[in-house]
């Protein structure tokens, strides 16, 4: 590299510095950092943009803050508590095939559903101290079982995620419709446009979001709290009537069956999908963070098994009935409240919370593509942190994909119920597992041995085999769960998400494979490294004769190597002009190359030309110089051909060819007198 | 320019055939030419490209084929014949308001319309004359009344024919939807489906879809003059029953005034838009071409007068009711033959001559389209011919827009009809004012004295004053008709076209200022020409150190300018991983100039550095170098970053910086010692 101006001017302002000059580039870089935090870090700004997503947040302002035990319950137990809202009447929905005599088994299967919730609360406790690190199934998978479990386990909780937002938005939607049918016909659009406003939120960043949780998440726990009190008060003193206005019921449709009571316990355990938050999130949380996360999960299970039960108790009481019209919270709250400010409290903080749940999903979707992508399973791009330290592409995904599952779905809560919650449970099956060989490793250690793995310290532990014994069951019980969904949820849409898993799983290896192949090819130990001269070919493209191609023939004349003149005749008529013009102009520079192009193509004949010069020099590098006419407006732009990506796709796949473009710049709308110059 | 060996290989070339060796540029070129014809003409062939699409056309393939009267017919006069189809129809929906006793009002409405058709026709019979060459609206405004009025009557004009394919589908569709009602729930998708399907066959080339109308519009001919025969011979032979099965009109809305009266004869005055189609498409006509275009005008308007009349009188007497479930078309047929084959055969000839209705405009807009971008009030790109030598991007946006106001208007042809003919109307109007002028312009010649104009020649015509007046009539009475329509329809739609047309050709003037603007600053003789040499400053980036960086480092040095290596420091770990192989392979070439980038932009601090160098020294190019991965596919693509893009945008404003891509291809799936290498 030889010293010329530029160097100069990057060398000289580490003079003015009163460090050692030694540390030179550094030194230089550090006066630029600080002139662009002076002067104009945004060379562009782009006000619409920032009214939006806010200013740019800088590299060192990445959040450090951790919060207490009662944020942390708001924050992460929205997405558990909120399946309230609907876990009772898609139990009740699954039933009414047999017939609403049937409505009673809803209490024991809410049961059945609470005691899953507490072996799957005591089991997930142990990964939490096992993992103060973030215990997500992802990370205890790859931990003890190996990257294809753990790319299970990814691509289930990814699956989830989504449906969390779908399920989510879209049962919210349907409380608000329960309350003012009106709004029925934009259902779809009412959802879509809650998805776009999280989004943007999301975008904004997680510190704004994460704050807005803790009241919408008080005031669901209250409300609820306060319909049941209220629900029971009246049951007992027998003023609580039954619901009105409601369609009954009509004919039975089949028999009760083991398998339809399955697929109602089924649809009711979309509870237990919060828990998987906690453990993921364990860093937020104030020391001793293991402890106090252990505790928030508690009080969550704790909350989401009294609100559940309670729930459907008194549906069954006022003789709720599953209906498309009317969520079964709405039919609860206006039996126990009457139409009034308490029952819009109720509707408002339902749909607050649901709102809230899915807002989780957005914080966790985009975390666990970045984890997946930091290990090259998924696209790079997901781990850069966009303008406001978010993980900006992941959560674009997540909201693309969810409108789309809104859109063809139409919206409705029962026919997304079925997808719901199996990815849930095969991750929970695999991170127990994962739990289970854990123990078994820790079974050989000594009191006082420590061994490190990527994620967690083994310990000596007296009772790992009550412990072990504990995960083991979680897992057998979330594993038969998942399979009982899968069974009885299948033909009713399940079969998407059983085929979908497998396939996200193997497209991740196969993104894999890509980055594994082209960090071999680009290896520096693969091949010898040349960084020889070669002789450079150089083609300057030329389409027109104005300011921009004398710009270019300057270009390309102060590179100082020999260049020839092309021109591909697309139109005669143009053809004629141009040549005209060049032999006026620019013929004592040598000739200009006329290359026909009977199929009208510009970049045909040129890609002929070089494969052509490579294959008689093979070893010589090929320089294509084009000018590129630049307006003001991006409008202006759309005005002109604006071939140069075509001629970027056309050689891209030829080695050794480079492509350099030449921007002239096309003041709109000013005098030529004031348009800018080179000089 | 400086011979070198590509110069030398595009000379030696020449060598080999024997012609005059002066002329070695334009042999050289002949000689690739020929390769290119010989071997490989598309490199990259796209096999279902050309199976939609068929093989790419040469350009000397254009066609120069011309048809006679019988073809030119059914050519050119399917847009006017289809009108039948819903003008009878839109007449007796108008009358409707004021109930079904007005219905007989029809037959006086249709003659009237009758009487404007004879009148338009005798009045653009001279305009073909006038104008062998074509006599579109546009080109007889903008040769007789300047840029304004052109432009007016072509935005009016590019209005209409996106209305046309839109009408005319809608109405064919609901032809279809008459005979089998169970398709009605897919009206809106069958509707988008057959203009996508029109889009492809035009893409295809005008020859194919030219050859693929006379069938259809005899065939409709035919069945329309045989419903009629059949039902004149049936209602005189007492035997031609009335419609039964369609609702009758329930209550009278309002009475039935003038106002209702004007409004049902705009309705029906959908027919006359055809006659443009043959005034416009004179050159495709077989010589005596503008006697023989004059002559199927008269055809078409005698047989189109007689279907309408015919058409209406019928209708009025099997008491057919407008009804947005069966067309009035389909009742006359199944009233006339009953519900059989003959009954079907009139939808399928109805259907099929709209739809060739609809194909006409996909003639005729992009070219006019080309007329307007030709004179630079579109943007240029309309006038590139496509694969097939057809204006593609004028065919794909007619196709897009005419599909946005079927899904807009939910496919319903009560609903468009208000928007339609306005702007036929208007451009009639323009037209005919130019021909008023021309005529003056003649008034001052003397015999045998001849004036060239634009489009037309002028010369002495003794019977100047009575064919002045014919055009005069015509355009005092289209322009009233305009005017009636605008007003009649104003509140049901007509107000979008009112508004859209004077936008349209704002927007046309703004183009054109844009593309004086562009003219004028690209100009040599603006300012002085400067091919001068300069320095080069040249920014090599690196954003990583590999292979692909060795080959950009390779031809930095075989450029032979002096270089400087700069990294943008987004993420600090990387930083020094970047840093630590620089200094191990490269640091015998200089430092890596490391910049900060607090706010990960990748492009800021590159823009910052580059207008410091700049304004140090503006005499300079800046010459920018950067490194590309390019993988065998697109979806291997997609998993880098490619920030090439970025790059571009954000020099592309800057005078004299030039961006250089040196590609570097990664073999994917393929073993290290195989990729391909420079050398």
């Amino acid at each position: 590299m030889k010293a010329n101006t530029l160097d100069r001017s990057l060398r000289s302002a580490t003079d003015r510095l009163p460090i050692d000059p030694t540390d030179g580039l550094e030194l230089a870089a550090a006066e630029i950092a600080e002139q662009i935090d002076a002067e104009e870090a945004h060379p562009e700004p782009r006000p619409l943009m920032h009214l939006i997503l806010g200013r740019p947040l800088e590299t060192a302002a990445a959040p450090h803050q951790t919060i207490g035990k009662a944020i942390g319950l708001a924050v992460f137990a929205s997405d558990a508590l909120s399946s309230v809202a609907y876990a009772t009447q898609e139990i009740l929905l699954v039933l009414a095939v047999a017939g609403a005599l049937y409505f009673s088994f809803a209490l024991p299967i809410a049961g059945a559903i609470a005691v899953l919730l507490v072996v799957l609360t005591l089991s997930y406790r142990q990964t939490i101290f096992a993992y103060p690190g973030g215990g997500g199934a992802y990370i205890v998978a790859r931990d003890n079982l190996g990257e294809g479990p753990a790319q299970t386990a990814g691509a289930a909780l990814l699956t989830d995620y989504v449906l969390t937002v779908s399920v989510s938005i879209a049962s919210g939607v349907e409380q608000i419709i329960s309350a003012f049918p009106n709004l029925r016909m934009y259902q779809v659009e009412i959802c879509v446009g809650m998805i776009l406003v999280m989004m943007l939120v999301n975008l904004r960043g997680v510190k704004e979001s994460g704050r807005a949780f803790a009241g919408p998440t008080y005031f669901f726990i209250g409300m609820m709290f306060l319909t049941l009190g209220v629900g029971f008060y009246r049951l007992f003193t027998g003023t609580l009537g039954q619901v009105e206005g409601v369609e009954t019921i009509g004919a039975t449709v089949g028999p009760l069956t083991l398998f339809l009571i399955l697929r109602a316990f089924s649809s009711g355990c979309t509870a237990p999908t919060g828990v998987e938050a906690i453990s993921n999130g364990i860093t937020a949380f104030k020391e001793p963070k293991s402890r106090n996360a252990a505790t928030t999960l508690a009080w969550m299970s704790g909350i989401l098994m009294t609100m559940f039960l309670g729930i459907t108790y008194l549906a069954l009481q006022i003789h709720a009935i599953p209906s498309d019209q009317e969520t079964v919270i709405s039919q609860l709250g206006r039996t126990v409240f009457g139409r009034g400010t308490f029952y819009l409290l109720e509707i408002a903080a339902t749909t607050a919370i649901l709102i809230m749940a899915a807002n989780t999903s957005f914080a966790d979707f985009p975390r666990l593509c970045a984890l997946h992508a930091g290990d090259g399973f998924l696209p790079r791009q997901l781990t850069y942190r966009g303008h406001r330290l978010v993980f900006s592409w992941g959560i674009v995904t997540l909201a693309g994909l969810a409108a789309v599952l809104i859109v063809v779905f139409n919206g409705s809560t029962s026919l997304l119920i079925p997808l719901y919650a199996i990815g849930v449970f095969l991750s929970f099956t695999m991170s127990q597992a994962g739990m289970v060989v854990r123990w078994r490793k820790i079974s050989v250690l000594k009191p006082g041995e420590e061994v490190h793995t990527g994620g967690s310290t083994l310990r000596h532990d007296p009772r790992w085999r009550l412990k072990q014994a504990l995960n083991a069951i979680g897992c057998a019980l979330t594993g038969v769960v998942m399979i009982v969904f899968a069974v009885t949820k299948f033909s009713q849409g399940a079969w998407i998400v059983v085929i979908l898993i497998p396939l996200l799983v193997l497209g991740f290896f196969r993104i894999h494979h890509h980055y594994q192949n082209v960090k071999r090819a680009l290896s520096l130990q693969a091949r010898p490294i040349d960084v020889r001269t070669h002789p450079v070919e150089t083609i300057v493209l030329v389409n027109d004769i104005h300011q921009g191609t004398m710009q270019m023939i300057s270009f390309a004349e102060s590179l100082g190597k020999p260049w020839v003149a092309v021109h591909v005749a697309v139109r005669p008529e143009k053809t004629e002009r141009v040549l005209a013009k060049w032999n006026k102009y620019l013929g004592d520079r040598g000739p200009l190359y006329v290359i026909p192009s009977p199929y009208r193509s510009l970049t045909g004949p040129i890609v002929r030309l070089v494969k052509e010069v490579k294959r008689e020099h093979p070893d010589a590098f090929v320089n294509i110089i084009m000018a590129q006419l630049v307006t003001k407006s991006i409008w202006g732009q759309l005005l002109h051909r604006n071939s140069g990506p075509l001629f970027k796709f056309a050689f891209q796949q030829m080695q050794g060819v480079a492509v350099t473009d030449v921007h002239y710049r096309v003041g709109e709308l000013e005098q030529p007198s004031q348009a800018p110059a080179l000089e």
